[in-house]
């Protein structure tokens, strides 16, 4: 019996500049990671999209990202894994605030944007982004790209970690996504990506690039919440992963029921 | 046999610009109210103020404040209590995270500024800040303007309160403080400074500008940390303090050792 | 022969956050009033939606507000007509680099949110902004709330002003507007929107909620450019303008053209 | 007859976190380097500085650096030429707002912190820099690290260029500056900085570290502000060029009267 989480980015809106349907999305994830103030969100946004998230039963994340409001936490900042640490600390402990007072726990913590990325590669970045999540509460789940330096190092503290696939990204033979500037980067194909997903979910392996196939695991799938077509594909992608009886659920209650 | 707490506002760097003297003040007091980088500090100033705080055996609370870098805090923005719920939510929390991975506790808040003063006068804005530290943890201690609308509402809430006094400022008849904006705000000579805190703490009355004996707690008393004569001045008033056989202890400490 | 000016607030995308639908309103109006990057917009949305007015042939001018990204520059801030004055200065001579690039003169200014509340009663703050306009350049226009302390600023200090009115809004017998949180603020009804512009351009009065006729200076209208029915809206304003033989052009042009 | 430029980075306070001792260092110098609001500085403090600078005599420019407070412009943020092409345009036209006011020219612009380092070796970034300052006003004068590629892009836009060394840092072989990682990157000694600035004004020359002679054009010298011995060293190095009968004037006044 296989299962897999559905995350989305969401609490991206800042004051009068609303971002996302958050609200129809919630009805078609698992995992929702709310974004703490840095890169997007506000505490306003934080406490009402913790609480929408625990109305429609969504397990909690923080999803921190680096002090850019402007660059919407997607540009690379020069700093230290000291700073990093820091400000991951602030962020994760702002949300986890927000949940209590909503009395619902926080689930999981997935680092944003370029941080994210820097995550999978740079080991110093990965360490420190783990040894902030543990040292506020080793219960946590750490997101990461799928067999990144991020899951390493989360392993490594002792961490349980979910290991992140993407349905329209593809793969390069040694595990990586292919970068955005080749042409090949994007499946834009609906039923193609919902296949990669199937695949990756049922066999642990995908298809890379040149043919082969790689292993590939698949804890939890990224679905974007913004953009027209947003919603129509997660109603998709479920309804595919159901049919073929895999499990949608979160990281945390998954874990906890086996 | 009397006690009474000296806090002081601390943390008040942001990245590369400088405030106070942080680790020389430390050694004259016993709450150090941490700001929690909305109106000042940031997150490595928080984690660094936190470390030195503990290790000086200073008692740790949060400072929040209104979003407001450039004013300092120190500028009312027009609001409603929610805003002001939700930022304080968030602000204390992300402090009590770098409690938690410094392994000590955070025992007090007290607001800063423009919410200070306006929490001392109106009960809603005293009420949203009073909520916001009870829902995030009940056993905080709420510092708050003596006699002040804070203090009532921390009290109303279920909160240990601090109620604070001035040495280097005069009172109305009504107990509130003289605006600044008149002549005798100020009590410039530091003997009469430290007579009139002398006063407070052994009678719980203090002198109003008219002469008259009101009444006035003290249990915690406002040291400021910047200036030339900052250090002089609090270490002044606590070889007075203990010349007459006060106790110099956090709020915190005291209430649970009587 | 009548003529009105039609101008929209634009520019008030920040990096990722997306507001408003400026090229498609453009279209329809004869002035853009364009963020200045306090409340909203920033240095590169302030350069494309240059451009883009440009290329409309919609005159230009500058939307300073309260340096507040989070409240989007509806808050008042607690502040003193220096500091005004200073931020006034400094927004509409950033956005005059960027019409200086690319060869288009800067028309028009006009204070944005609360400032523009602000502006419209205190006269300090009127006085502030007006003068900040004409040290900048005295041949740039002023718009302000029709008949308030800011146009009579302008035109003490020796400005053009262009007397704003609103389309949807009711009138007090006083001229002022009814508050927004009066029942009979708005006009929901366009035909009755419409009719309002009409009678305000055509008569230069407006039929106040308690039934009287009072004086009422129309010389720009004040149109939105979000939400699903804006576009719709300034549309039909324009052919009804056009219908009665209004010469819709922006106040520079006009005034040059007479 | 020899003559050189002294300048230094001014107007950094930003509210009320205050950098630095302007009014003081503005005796010693013929250059202000202003903050623009992006690294550092705020609108008030831009027009405090520009009128400081005025009334002393000390020629004017705009210094602009990265958006990012927090990190005092001192880190790199990852970004294009557009981009730092537009927020250049904004930084330098606000600042002329404030000249204008105060009826001074603005002279010079020399980028900050991490944008400067950039500059010096990303020939894009240079550009994008030239071409901002050019495109605002052809006769500004562009403040570039000697030999680097912002001189060599302000020259080629067709830009007056000044070439800035350093008192106290020592060169490698190939004219760029020792890493400050590496230990002899600066130079302790007083006279020996002062030494080494003779040696650049009078030859054109300077010792690089392997003991070699290199060319060196030195129209410009940096200063700094702040810290305790600032002042001093500005104090003697003025004093020991003019013994040496260097002038000590701005780069425009200098260029003009020539």
């Amino acid at each position: 019996m296989k299962s897999v989480d559905l995350n989305c980015d969401l609490g991206e809106s800042f004051g009068s500049f609303v971002v996302g349907q958050d609200e129809l999305i919630l009805d078609h994830i698992t995992s929702a990671n709310i974004a703490c103030g840095y890169h997007a969100g506000d505490h306003n946004v934080m406490a009402k999209t913790v609480k929408m998230a625990k109305e429609k039963g969504v397990s909690i994340g923080a999803h921190p990202g680096f002090p850019d409001l402007l660059g919407f936490g997607r540009r690379v900042i020069q700093t230290d894994p000291t700073d990093i640490y820091h400000f991951v600390i602030y962020q994760i402990n702002a949300l986890k605030g927000f949940c209590h007072i909503h009395d619902v726990p926080m689930n999981h913590v997935k680092p944003h944007g370029a941080l994210f990325n820097m995550a999978a590669k740079d080991p110093l970045v990965a360490e420190a982004i783990a040894r902030a999540v543990y040292d506020t509460d080793p219960s946590l789940v750490l997101f990461g790209l799928s067999g990144s330096e991020l899951t390493k190092a989360g392993t490594h503290v002792g961490l349980t970690v979910a290991n992140e696939v993407f349905a329209d990204r593809t793969y390069q033979t040694d595990g990586t996504l292919t970068s955005r500037t080749e042409e090949n980067a994007l499946i834009h194909n609906t039923a193609d990506a919902v296949e990669q997903v199937l695949t990756m979910v049922k066999t642990s392996t995908v298809r890379a690039v040149d043919g082969s196939t790689i292993p590939m695991q698949a804890d939890t799938i990224c679905v974007h919440g913004d953009g027209p077509s947003a919603l129509e594909f997660a109603k998709e992608l479920r309804e595919a992963l159901v049919s073929e009886e895999v499990t949608i659920s979160p990281i945390g209650s998954r874990t906890s029921s086996t």
